[in-house]
C-alpha cells in the first residue's frame, strides 16, 4: 500500500471504568502520558474523551484545554481529535470545547440505539456542530453508527455544512447499531464511495470487535482506529 | 408469480392534514369509509393511525376501538395493522390501544433521525412493546427506517420477543432515514434472507418514493403498501 496507514488511538473511549481496568488513563494527566506511549508507539491520531472526578464523560472545557496544552508539549506532531459525543454528556455541552480549535471532533450524522439508550443526535443539534466546526477550521471525523449517518452526511455536505472530502469512520460492535459485519463494511464502502467522492476512511470495532474490524479496514486500504 | 401480493392501505400515515388533501380521512368514520373503498379496491391490509379533533396523531384507545368495530362491519375480511409510531405521540402511550388485539401492529425495532426530530425507540421500549404483542397474539409489522433495526430485528427474535418468522417493512425516502435507492433495498434484503429465515417482507415509500418503491418492490416478490 502506497498511501500511508494513520492509527488512531481512542485512549479511553467514554464507558470504562478504573475498575475495568486499572491502566485506564483518566485524570488529564494520565491521559496525556497515556497518548505520549501511544504516539512513541505510532499512532498518529488521538481521539479523546476527558472525563469527571467520578470517571464519568466530562464536557468541562478546562480539561480539554488542559489536555491539548499537555499533548503539544509531550507529543507535538499528534492530530487531537475531541469526542462531541459520549454517553451521559447534556447535548448543550456536547460541542462546548470545540472553541479550542482542535485538529478534528467527531460528528456524528444521526441517531441511533445504544445498549440501554437513545444516541440521540437530532437533526438541527448535528446542523450546528457541523457548521461550528467548519467555521472553526476544525476537520470532522464523521461517525458512522448506522447507515443513514452515510447519506445524512451526503445531505450536510450538500448543505455546505461539512466541507468535501469528508473523513468518515464506521463503527461496529456497539449492541443495537450496526454489528461487525464484512458485508455491512463494504456496501458502506460502495456507497461512500458513490455519494462522498474522495471520502478518506477509516473503521473501528468496539471491544471484542476491534481487532477484526481493523484486519478488514486494513485489507481494503482504510485507516485503523485501536 | 404463485404468491399472491398483499397491497397494504396507510390510509392517513400521521404528517399529512386536510389543508394538504381536503379528502384526507380524519374521523373515526371518514377512516372506516375511506377503508372500506381501499378494500373493495383490492387492498387487503389496513395501516392506521387514528387522529386528535385537531388532525394531529392520537393515543386514544376508544378512536382505536370504535375503527376496529367499524372494519369489522363494513370488510370484515381486511386485516387491521394499528400504528405505533407517529409523529408527536408520548412514548408510553404509543402501545396504550395493543390490548383491543388488532391482527398486526407496528413496531420500530430502533431509533432514527426524522426530518426535524429523532424518532426514539428506546431498546427496553422496544422490548416492552414486542413482549406486548407477542402476548396478545399480535403479528407486528418491523418497520426498517435503517439497517440497524433489522439487525435488531434478529436480536429480538433470539430473546425470544419476536416470533419467527417476522413480516418486515422497509421504508425509504423519510429524510435522515434511509433514501429510497434499490442497492439499499437489495442489501437490506440479502442481509434479512440470511438474518432472518423465513421472513416475509413489503416495502414502503414516502410521499414521491411511493410508486418506484412499489415497483421495486413487486419486481423482487415483496408485498407493498400504498
Ligand atoms: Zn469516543
Ligand atoms: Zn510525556
Ligand atoms: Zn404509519
Ligand atoms: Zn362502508
Amino acid at each position: 500500500m502506497a498511501d500511508p496507514c494513520i492509527i488512531a488511538v481512542a485512549i479511553t473511549g467514554s464507558v470504562p471504568r478504573k475498575k475495568d481496568n486499572p491502566a485506564l488513563p483518566v485524570t488529564v494527566a494520565e491521559q496525556v502520558e497515556s497518548t505520549h506511549a501511544a504516539c512513541e508507539a505510532g499512532a498518529s491520531l488521538v481521539h479523546v474523551h476527558v472525563r469527571n472526578a467520578d470517571e464519568t464523560p466530562s464536557s468541562d472545557s478546562d480539561k480539554f484545554a488542559a489536555f491539548l496544552d499537555g499533548i503539544r508539549r509531550h507529543c507535538p506532531g499528534i492530530i487531537v481529535q475531541f469526542s462531541t459525543g459520549g454517553r451521559g454528556r447534556a447535548l448543550e455541552q456536547r460541542g462546548a470545547m470545540l472553541h479550542l480549535r482542535p485538529d478534528m471532533a467527531s460528528l456524528a450524522t444521526g441517531s441511533v440505539n445504544f445498549p440501554t439508550t437513545v444516541y440521540e443526535n437530532p437533526p438541527d443539534f448535528v446542523r450546528s456542530l457541523a457548521g461550528s466546526m467548519r467555521d472553526l477550521g476544525i476537520k470532522p471525523e464523521i461517525e458512522i453508527f448506522d447507515l443513514a449517518m452515510l447519506t445524512n452526511t451526503r445531505i450536510l455536505v450538500e448543505e455546505g455544512l461539512i466541507l468535501p472530502p469528508p473523513h468518515v469512520q464506521f463503527v461496529f460492535g456497539v449492541k443495537h447499531a450496526l454489528p461487525s459485519r464484512e458485508d455491512i463494511l463494504d456496501f458502506e464502502l460502495k456507497l461512500m464511495r458513490e455519494i462522498l467522492p474522495g471520502a478518506t476512511w477509516t473503521a473501528a470495532g468496539i471491544g471484542r470487535d476491534q481487532f477484526s474490524v481493523a484486519r478488514a479496514a486494513l485489507a481494503r486500504g482504510g485507516h485503523v482506529r485501536t
